[in-house]
Order: C-alpha cells, then structure tokens, then sequence
C-alpha cells in the first residue's frame, strides 16, 4: 500500500491535558493532513445571529460566551448535531430547574407547548394569508375582465349573488356586472365592444406582471420563483438570511396576487409554501427556543411547508407527505404529528374565510358518480407516460432557458421579459376561452363530471331521451379544439415563465397541460365507446344506457400524471388527489398513473424540477433520495492529495495570536484541526474559523495586554510561561472535542450515509489510528440564479466534486 | 485530567499495512482499553443463513467466501452499516455488468422490478389471507349461535341472503337459519331454549379457545399474542428466527379465526399485521435480493406492517402511515411508496372477496348527516381525558398481571388460563347482546348514525310527528344499561386478555371501551340538549327540529382517544379514522381527543402498550422517539472501567489458531478489535466472534497443516515464516477495516443518536487520537414472554445499562 508516503512521521512528547516533556517514556507521532477544507468564511460578527449562547456542551463554565460564537455566517451551513445537542442541552437544564421552583415548573410547562402554540399561529396566519391571497387574486382576475357597480371590490361572482338566477350561466350575466366595454362604448356585443375588451385585458394584465415584478426587483429580490428550491435548501441546513424575512412574506404576497391575476401561466401552490415558510420564520422570533437555533426552527419550517401544500390544496394529510417526501431533511415523528396539526389548523383556517365560496375545504372538489374499469387502466397508463414525457422534456427545456437566462443578455432585463411574456400570453390567451380562465378555473371545469343541468361547453351532449350513451354535440368539438389549441400554448408558455422573477409556482401549469390531455383522451374513449359499444373491449361494462366512462376522471388522472413528472412526487401527489375526491376508488388510476410518469420521466434523468434548480443555482444540497453509486473509500476522496501543501493546523499551544491570524488569513478553510504540536499531529479537536476569528478579535479589544505576541492557548491547564509574556488568550471553549472522524478504509457510500443522516459539516479521516483530516462543508459553487443580491464566490464543496471526481474514476 | 492512569502506554515499531518493526523512525504507542462488549454468541456455523456473500466489500477477491461468515446468529441484532453496504456492492455490479450484455441488462431491469413484483405479490396474498381470515371468523363466530340448514359453511348474514325481508332485523329470523335450540329442543322461545342456546354458546367458545391455544402450543409459539412487539425489534435490526416463518404463519392464521370467534375480548388487527409480515418473509424467499440482505428485507417487512392495518381497517394511507410512526426502525422514501402500493392491492383484493358483504373497502363505514359545533369540542376532550387515563391504567395493569404471569404458577398452565378466560367471558358475555356480539360488530353499531328505519337498539327515540329533537324511548335506556355494564365488563377481561398466549390483537377491545363511553356521553349530550335547549350553551346551533348532536361521532371519537391512550399513535390514527370517514370535517374531534388523550396518558408514562411489553420481554429496543436525556460522555459510559481487566484483543500477527480460540473462549463479546501487537494496540479493524470462530473452524477442516500452533494473520502481506513453521491462517477478508469510532469526549446524547440513525451494531471510542474500544451491541437481558422456546441467556447490551447508570449519576 502507498499510504506511507503521505504520512509525516516524527517523534514527539505527548500527554493529554498537559504540558508537552512531562512524560519522556510516553511518545506517540501522529500526523494529520488536511483536505482542501471547503466553505467560505468571511469575517464579520455584526452580522452574526443576536447572541445565541455558543456551544455550551464544550463551553469552559468560568468564560463567559463570547457574541457571535456559535452562530453560522450566511450563505453556510449549519452543523445539526451541535445544535441538536444544544437543544437538548437547554432541555435539560430547564428539566432539572423545574424541579426547584414552582416559576421553572411553569416555565417547562410553557416550554413544552410553545411548539404547539408556535403550530397554531403558524397555521392561523398562513390560512388567512391564503384566504386574503385567494379572495384578491379572484378580484383582480375578474377585474380583467369588467367591473362591479355595487363596489368595485367585488369580483364577479361575488358581485352576482344577490341576483337571483337559476344556473350559474345565466346569473353570470347579472346587471351588477359591466365588462370593461360595457362601462366604456356602453354595449357588450359587436366586434368593437370585443377589441375593447381585449385590450382592457392586455392592459391589465401588464400592468398586474409589471407592478409585480418591479416589486420584486425593488424590494424583495428573494421573493420570486417558486420558493420550493430554496426552502429544500434552507432545509436541509443553509442558511440564506433574509429569504424567510418579513419583506420576503410582505412582497411575496402582493406579488403572488398580481402574478396570478396577470394571466401568466403559472400557480399559487409553490409560492403559498414559501409564505408559510416565511411566516413560521417570523412566528419564532416569539419564542426562544426556535429562535436561538437553527435545527429546531427547521423543525418548524417543515411544518410550515406542510401547511403550505394544505392551504394550496386544502389537502392537510397530502401537504405533510409532501413535506416528508418532497421538501424535508430531517423529519423526525414529533414534527409530523406537529405539521398535521398545523396543516389542519390552516385548511379550517382557510375553510372558514371562505374563498372558494362554497365552505369546501378542497381546492379542486370533485365528485364522480361512475365507477371505473380494469381495462380503463390502458389509457390511465398511457397518461401516465404522456406526463412523464412531458414532465422530462419540460425541465430539459426548463432549465435550458433558465440557464440562457443566466449567461446572457436576457437575464440583465428582467422587467422586460416579464412583460413581453405577459403580453404575449394575454395575447393568445383572450380569444380562447379556456386560456382566458385562470388556471385553477381550467381544471376546476376539465376535472368537473357533466351532469344534466351542466352548462358548459364541454357536457353539450347531445340528449337523446334514454339517455343512452352520450354522444358529442359540436359544441362539445368546438371545446376539444379549443382545448388542443390552449394545451399546445400552455406547454409552450410555462416553460419560459417558471423561473422568471415573479412569483410563480408549477403545481397549476402542470396540472392544467395533464388536465386538458386527460379530457381530450377521455372525451375520445367516451365517444370511442358511444359509437362502438359492441367492440370486444366494451362489451360487459359498457352497455348503451349507462355512463361507463368519466372524462373528468382522465383529466384528474392527466393532472397527477404531468404534475409527477415534473416534481416526481409520489405519494403525496396521489394523497392530495385522493382528498380532493374524498374516494379511495380513484386512487388506483391515480396511482397507475402517477407511477408510470414517474418511471417514464426517471429514464430520461433522475432530477425533478426542484432539484435541477437546486443544481442549476448551485445550492449545496445533498440528495437524500439518491444513493451514492461509485465504489470508493474515503481515502480517495479526501484533501489534501499527494501533491498538495500539507493540512494547515493549529497547535493546542505555542502559538502566537499573530501566527494563528496568518495561518487563518492565508487559508479560506472554514475549520482547523487542532493538534497537539507541529511535529506530533496528534488531533485534540476541531474550532471554526468563524468561532476563532471573532473570540481573538473580542480578545483583542476587551482583554487587557493581549497583543500580537500573545500565545493562543487550546489546552485546559496554561504552561508556565516566562513572567514577562503577554497574558495568554485562552480559546478552550471553542474546541470541539468530539470531531466526527472515520476510518480511511470507509467506503464513500457509507461516509455520504452519515454525512446525510447525522447532518455533519465535516468530518476528519483517520489512518489506523493515526489521524488525517478530511473537512467536507455544504457550501456551494455558483450565484443564484433567483437571487438579484450578490452571492459571494464559493468554493466547490467536496460532495460536488465527488460528483466529478467519480465521473472521471468510472 | 485523571485520564491518563487508564491507559498503558509503551514504545513500538509500527507500520500499515508491513511488518512491524522495518521503520524505527517511526513511532507510536495506542493502547486500547476494552468495553465488556456485550452480546451472547454461540458457535454454530450450520445453524447460519445459507451462503450470504460475506462482507463482500472488505472481502480479499483471491479468497472463496467461507459458508456462514457475515450471516448472523439467532437472538443478535445486524449490522445495518454492512447490510446496506452489501446491497450497494450488489446493485453497483449488476449495474456495471448491464453495459456488458443483454442478459445482463435485463437481468438488471428485472432486479429493478423484483421490489414492485414482490410488493405485489405481498398485497395480493395478504389481503387473500385477509378475506379468508374474515369470512371464516364470521362464520364461526355465528356458529356458536346456530347453524345454517341451506349449508352448514353460510354464516347467519350469507344464509338469510336470499330471504326478502324488508329490515335487517326482520331477515336476522329467516327460516333456513337454526338457533341450536332450535334444532336441539324444537324451539327458539322459553327459558329451557335460552339455557341450551347458553350452553351451546359456551361450549363452541372453550371448544375454539381450547382449539386455538393447543395448536399454538403445540405448533408455533410464536404464533401467540398481537406480535407487533416482536415485529417492531425485528424490524429495529433483531433476528429471532422462525418468527416470521411459514409455520408461524398457518398456526396464527388458524388460531386467529378461533380467537375471534371463540369470543375473547381480542381483534384480528394486530395479529393481521404479523400475518401479512409472515407473507413477506416468505415470499422473500423468492427473491435473491431480500432473501440474502436483512436490511432490504426489513424494507419489504416495514411495508408488509402497513398492508397489515390497510387490510384490517380498509385503510391504506393510514396504513402506511401506521408503519411509518409506529412499528418501523428505517423507512426510506422508496419504502413508503412502496409500502402504499402494496397497501392498495391488498385493500383491493380483500374488497373484491368482499367479506363485509357491503363492497365497502373499510371496516367500519361510517357516514355522519350533522356537522359538529365547536362547544362540542369540551365533551371531545372529555372523551380524550377519559382515552389517556384508560390508556394508562390499561398499560399499568396488563404489564403488572403479564409480570404476574411471567414469574408465578400461573404462566405453567396457558391451556388452562385461556380456557378460563375463554369461559368467563362467554358466561359473562351471553346476556348481554352488546357484550354477546363480536368486538367489531359492537364498534359497528356503536358509530352509527341512527336514522328514520333504524332497528337497533340505539335507536329507539320517541318519534314526535315534527321531529324537533329526539327523546329517548325506553328501550334506549335499557341499551344504555347494557352498554354501560359492557363498558365495565370489557375494560377487566381485555386486560387479562392481552398476552395470553392466544393471538390476540388490542384495536378492536379498545376501541371497543372507547366507542361505548363515547356513545354513551353522546346520548347523554343529545339528551341534555333536547330537554335543555333553551340553555346558553345550546342556544343558537342546537335548536329544536335539528339533528344537532351525533351519537355516532361520539363513539368514534371516544374510540380513536382509547387506541390513542393505549398505542400512543397520533398521525396514523386520525387518518386511518378519516379513511372510514372520508370526510375531513370531523377530523377536529379526532385530533383533539387523540391530542388530548396522548397527553393525559403520556403524563403517567410514556410508553405506549407495544414499548411495555418490549421492555417486559426484555427485547433490545432502542427506542427512536425518546430522547436520551442525561448528560454524560462516551468516556463516562464505556467499557473497560477503570478496574476491569484490560481490553481484550487480537493481534494482526503473531497470534497462533491456539491463543485466538483460547481469548475467544474465554470471554463472551460479540467481536475484538484487531490491533497492531499487544504492545502497540493500534487500531487495525475489528473483527465478529462469529465470524473468526467459523473462519478457524474452516480452516481446521479444509485448509491442509493447519494446526493449533498455525499463525493467525489479519495483515495484507504475510511476513516471513520459519521454513518448518505450519502454514498461517489468512483472515483479513473478515476484518471491518472501517469499524466506527467516536471520540472519548463525544456527549453521549449524540453517541446514541449515531447508534439510532445508523443503525450501528458497536462503536469503537478513541481518545485523542488514542483509541480505546466500546463496544455495544443490542441485546437483550430476559427470555422472552411469549415465546415457549428457550431463549439463551444474554448479557445485558450496554444501551441498556446506560439506563441504570444514568439514574444513578442522576
């Protein structure tokens, strides 16, 4: 084995806790060589989080904390398991307490349910957020279109209640109601009043994209997009200050309400997760505990992402599988239980503000009365691979554009684009009637099952008495063109709006391109069935006279289909679908289909959209759904390599404040390794850059006499020193004793598995015994894409070169 | 520090990898210091899983895997590190063969599939059992009643089919269904037919309880009890063989239909999910890839637990959801999805057998007309109240009666206690009809929503010509009498019920207890409503002519805050009661009693009735919800102390066959570190008693020369041998060259929470650089309760000395 050479071996005097020679009969030599420790590290302890009390577990109980120690800079990791242990530090120092006053005994009591408190606010205000973002996002959206004379802060079907029409066509047409070209020529019909109308429509809709995104750019630059991406990110332990602050929430959601009402073809799904998440941010503040760190406030943000989907969907059960399975990283049982409660608290939230105008919870309410057939299960599939199809070449195409975006010229005008995009979706949408309805509209009326009184355009059967099976009127053709046309649109459209800087999500694009497929192919078996119901196939389910095929369940079952193949959710897309109808009979063609679009996508890549964005920005983001393939062990991977200079360290003592500073300032590595002298690498611990940077600083200015020459001292018992030597700078309690450290002969796969599960920011590798170091830090390699603040430059993290480095092995 | 008197330190030559003593610049001196690593081994290489591949990664490829090494002994726990490592050594060769061949390819494609294939075949062999385990219960259960004259194989329901009474109760007396009176002594009236009728019905309960207990007995211990204790340590990484087996698997589902039917105060749910765990054992079998893993076979085991619930309640989400909270130890995202589709095919085939004759998917279908009003929500807690106490008291006084049985008389005779209980219970039972129905027919009758036509019991309201509220009628009251002893009488005999040596599941008996208090407070609510409307409270939602109050909800809730109180599960309880629902409305009421009742019975302790008889069976279990709430280092709880003999090991050479097997039966831990000499104990790797005693063992028989003074060799590269000396034992194929270490300073909150996410079998403690070993392996202290085969004594695993030995540094 080579391993020898890249050892340094020396002979040295060693004794833990003491001073070096004390024990001549007692030699061990160990060297450590370090890897290239990733992570950017910048000096500034203003900037740091306000006081959080450091890591207590190592802390020296005479030091007080130094500010800023133990708390992470931006645009870095965190480290989970000190935090968890400093929570669990803190609970059991309120446990112990609550045993001697009657005050502690309260004070653990209110500690114990400030998280369901922290849930319930949580929900109460996410709710009637969404509420207050539904109800706006109607108004403006109508508003498009006309206005109402009663106040012009109804929208229409609000405006038209009191009118007393039998079906809801007729009562459309209320008095109350003047389109725009009704209020300004003074008639609706005639080709005039149309043009009218339809540059009212353009108008408006500029205006709302233009409005929005100046907002965005001027205010909250973190306010666009989807969220999702980031909030992953932030989850699975980045910090990014500021993109779950209060002017992200305020922003975010004036923002949401213009994009949706602009007519752009995108949702409000994605970003209401972000307007949870940010709400939950603000919501800790109140308490302490989630305040001061950064794992449990995770905790929290999981939840919140949980009550997002529930208030986008009214699904509370699908929103916390979708926070299991899509957003989260560290989910423990405490926080499910946690998340359901506050999903629910939302949805009644939002049930109880009403917005949809019909005390449904559910976004979408479906109900069919037909059953469906096994053979049924043919065109489920084939659904299921159109959305996959669909969902691999959207993000292809998707992330082509974003990336164009980003390296030229189009993404210094971001204005322009959002205009030009509105303007041309404005432009398309007006003449067909389903591109003109929002998108939640579109596949509230494709999912719809016809019932005889239906009005619209897609049940105009024609009505043979018997009632026989249905065939198509050519009201209902005119529709299915129509359809073809705005699905050809949609697809285009969506993929050079999602990513533009507004908000915008992907959940109702996706579902509106599944949900016209679906109805057009269920249309076509319907008919296909009318017409040859003595085929082999239909023969024995589909008799003349009965109803033997729903096409609103194939739009449904399209929905789930393009909506899995764009984010490859599985078993949150189908719980959310199977709240919506509230049968567990659908739940089979959901699942048929969800799963072949998710096997048909995952052949052309593995990626969903969400983490091609994650990659395409360059967040430092550890896949915990995929397996770490090569075989090689972590002796292959760590830094430095043979060539490289060796590990920088530094020594428990004999250096000076100006040495430790020079080897710091000649380095980016965000830790050292501290070992017990130059010559025997033998490892005590790990410090931070951050930490050491900011407790020399503090020394410097608060301790009397420390100059340049001041030792820097990491052991527990100071050496003697000569009486004339500058005081000593004592930094102890920044060593973190317990470095995570693993055998050489690891295999990486393992190595990756404990660096997901325990949610490390390093870990060092040791030779049988003899210690080498290998830092690995999440911290990434690229600005933001979404971000319009200057991400500084970061170094690749290792994961990311592991990525290449194992291409390259292959 | 008064570190340093517990290590002995002495100079030595050493280098990776060579021979020592060929570098003298070169020095290094680490001793180790041994745990009393736990964990009882006996050497038995036939007794072994048949030829799994060994530790393939660290395997020498010029070496034949020896039969039996990296398999695992009966009653020890595995090593989920190297499991999950063999399988990725698995998967990444068929994946770099596919490139090579077509067979190849396919070969990959079909190990791909072989998951969904087996999930498939789980679900539909489950739910096939599952059927079958219903319509023979229901038709035993009626046997003790009477016979059908058409075919002594119809149940009651079955044979009155074809009779065209218009109610149920009408059609209950059809003509071809006999009561045994009536077929013993000619008539169904008059007390002499009552006291046969009472008979009849005793002797086909001790008949089939007698039945049921001897052929557990005599067949299958194991076959005894709910089995979700077992089923949890198993799936936490325990081997108790046979468990899980086909035998097993036909004794428990015979008994379990005589249980049900004999009357016990028992259900079918817990058992049901052993059954269908049982199916996924076996037919792993069929598969290479689970058949040689435990780890990936513990996947499919986790899913099976979730098609368990989801055919016994019909429940598939809640199901998964069951798995995921309560019984499973690692459950990644591909399991949950997985799981979820086996789920539905099982619910799927168990509702096209269609044993509840009603082509309802769930067990009990509940269907509620009123809303609920928010002041309704202070009797839900009160019902929650009532669920943690039961659940509590429940907990408390079945462990102190199983303890009971465990160490008197009592546990010799299980034929006898069965038989008495049996007989108590059908004397007791018979009067009264609530307590004479079966456990589900009673929750059943208990949930529903009385409306006009009703003919229970329950139902008999006044009925006042404008129906305004609904007044009791006497035959009400007499129900409430009934339920109220029944309450009484199922909360003692289910507590002596549980754990006799039967199957025998909790679900049913509590929700039982749960379903009567709750209706009864729900009658009484109606009641007071109706003769008190004009009361603040009622005013305004409850007025005169509305159905305001649901009986029927009540019971569900009192049931859903029971199994709380029992079972501690939050999330997978509420939804398993929203999917009999379907309605998200009442899930409120849900949540508040589960919350509330988990709570209240959390508060006098906070194990849930499975972790109890986990810790009474003395199983190794180391609970992932609780957090380890003492402070303490690795060094505080490792082993050597300080006055315990000296670490054992081994030495990478220089060892003879004969000193090995000497220090190997001289002590009894599971595995000896591996280090460089005596002299400089240098961490080489670690290497199982297990492994090493097979090895030699093979070597003795096969390997020509090899005697008792033949070296032992864990090096790479042998060192030079006398020319007479016997040829070496080569075993370093077998040494884990990346055991896991922690720091001797590591916070032992985080060494157990290494332990939980990783799955780790021990952990090796280093100090400084210098190492020390602990070693700690799950496994247990006690013999088992249930089982009637011995099992070995073992020594207490470390984890669960840390217990004591945190209460006394407390």
């Amino acid at each position: 084995s080579g391993d020898a050479d890249w050892l340094e071996i020396r002979p040295c005097w060693i004794q833990h806790g003491q001073r070096s020679g004390q024990f001549p009969n007692r030699a061990l030599d160990i060297t450590l060589l370090a890897l290239s420790t990733g992570g950017y590290e910048e000096h500034s302890p203003g900037r740091g989080m306000n006081g959080a009390g450091g890591p207590t577990a190592m802390m020296d109980p005479l030091e007080d904390p130094v500010p800023g120690v133990g708390t992470y800079e931006d645009f870095n990791t965190i480290d989970w398991v000190r935090e968890k242990s400093k929570d669990r530090d803190r609970h059991r120092e309120i446990t112990s307490k609550s045993k001697e006053s009657m005050g502690a005994l309260l004070h653990r009591i209110s500690d114990a349910f400030s998280g369901w408190l922290l849930m319930l606010l949580v929900g109460l205000m996410s709710g009637a957020l969404a509420g207050g973002i539904d109800i706006s996002a109607h108004w403006l959206t109508d508003m498009k279109e006309g206005v109402c004379l009663n106040g012009f802060w109804f929208n229409h079907e609000h405006c038209c209640w009191t009118s007393n029409e039998p079906t809801f066509k007729e009562r459309d047409k209320c008095p109350d109601w003047k389109s725009w070209a009704e209020l300004i020529v003074g008639t609706g019909e005639g080709g005039f009043a149309y043009v009218v109308n339809y540059m009212m429509f353009m108008f408006w809709a500029l205006l709302f994209s233009f409005l929005a995104v100046t907002l965005v750019k001027s205010f909250a630059p973190y306010a666009c997009g989807s969220g999702i991406p980031e909030i992953k990110t932030i989850l699975s332990g980045f910090i990014i200050r500021g993109y779950l602050g209060k002017w992200t929430l305020i922003v975010k959601t004036i923002t949401l309400v213009l994009a949706v009402s602009s007519g752009l073809s995108l949702g409000k799904e994605g970003p209401l997760v972000h307007v949870a998440c940010c709400c939950a941010n603000i919501l800790c503040h109140l308490f302490t505990k989630y305040r001061k760190n950064e794992a449990k406030r995770r905790e929290v943000l999981s939840a919140a992402a949980a009550v997002g989907v529930s208030v986008a969907f009214g699904a509370p059960i699908g929103g916390v599988l979708f926070s299991l399975e899509e957003v989260s990283y560290y989910f423990p049982l405490k926080t499910l239980w946690r998340s359901f409660f506050a999903a629910l608290v939302a949805a009644f939230t939002l049930r109880s503000i009403n917005p949809f105008g019909n005390s449904r919870l559910v976004l979408f309410y479906v109900e069919f009365h037909a059953p469906w057939h096994l053979l049924e299960l043919g065109p489920f599939i084939l659904l299921g691979i159109f959305g996959g199809l669909w969902g691999a070449l959207f993000i292809r195409a998707n992330i082509a554009w974003c990336r164009r975006r980003k390296t030229t010229l189009l993404g210094h005008y971001p204005i322009v684009e959002v205009l030009v995009v509105a303007g041309v979706t404005a432009l398309v949408s007006f003449p067909n009637s389903y591109t003109r309805m929002s998108g939640a509209e579109l596949i509230k009326e494709l999912f719809n099952d016809c019932s005889l009184l239906d009005s619209s355009q897609l049940c105009r059967y024609k009505q043979v008495p018997p009632r026989p099976h249905r065939p198509a009127d050519s009201g209902l053709y005119t529709a299915l063109w129509q359809l073809s046309l705005a699905l050809l649109f949609k697809m285009g459209i969506t993929v050079v709006t999602f990513g533009m800087k507004v908000p915008s999500g992907l959940f109702i694009p996706s579902m509106a391109v599944g949900a016209i497929a679906g109805r057009l192919l269920g249309v076509g078996m319907e008919q296909l069935a009318y017409y040859n119901h003595d085929w082999a196939i239909f023969r024995g389910w589909c008799t003349p006279g009965a109803d033997c095929i729903t096409p609103g369940l194939y739009a449904m079952v399209g929905a789930a289909a393009c909506l899995g193949g764009v984010t490859r959710m599985t078993v949150s897309l189908v719980v959310i679908m199977f709240e919506l109808t509230g049968g567990l009979e659908y739940i089979v063609p959901l699942m048929a289909a969800t799963m072949t679009s998710k096997w048909v996508a995952d052949a052309f890549g593995r990626e969903g959209i969400y983490e091609a964005h994650i990659r395409l920005n360059g967040y430092p983001f550890l896949e915990p759904k995929e397996e770490f393939e090569h075989k090689s062990l972590a002796v292959d991977v760590m830094r430095p390599r043979r060539a490289d200079p060796a590990l920088a360290v530094l020594t428990q003592e004999g250096m000076t404040v100006e040495e430790a500073e020079a080897l710091v300032a000649s380095t980016r590595y965000s830790g050292f390794p501290v070992v017990v002298s130059q010559e025997s690498q033998r490892l005590v611990g790990f410090v931070l850059r951050r930490d050491l940077l900011i407790s020399i600083d503090n020394a410097r200015q608060r301790q009397e006499g420390v100059v340049s020459s001041s030792q820097v001292l990491f052991t527990e018992h100071p050496p003697a020193q000569a009486a004339d030597a500058p005081p000593p700078v004592r930094l102890r309690s920044l060593l973190d004793l317990s470095p995570f450290t693993v055998a050489d002969h690891t295999p990486m796969d393992i190595t990756v598995d404990i660096f997901r599960k325990l949610g490390l920011r390093q870990c060092l590798v040791t030779h049988n015994g003899w210690a080498r170091t290998h830092t690995h830090v999440h911290t990434c390699a690229d600005t933001g894409t979404c971000m319009e603040t200057q991400i500084p430059e970061m170094q690749h993290s290792h994961m990311l070169r592991w990525g290449s480095y194992s291409k390259k092995s292959n």
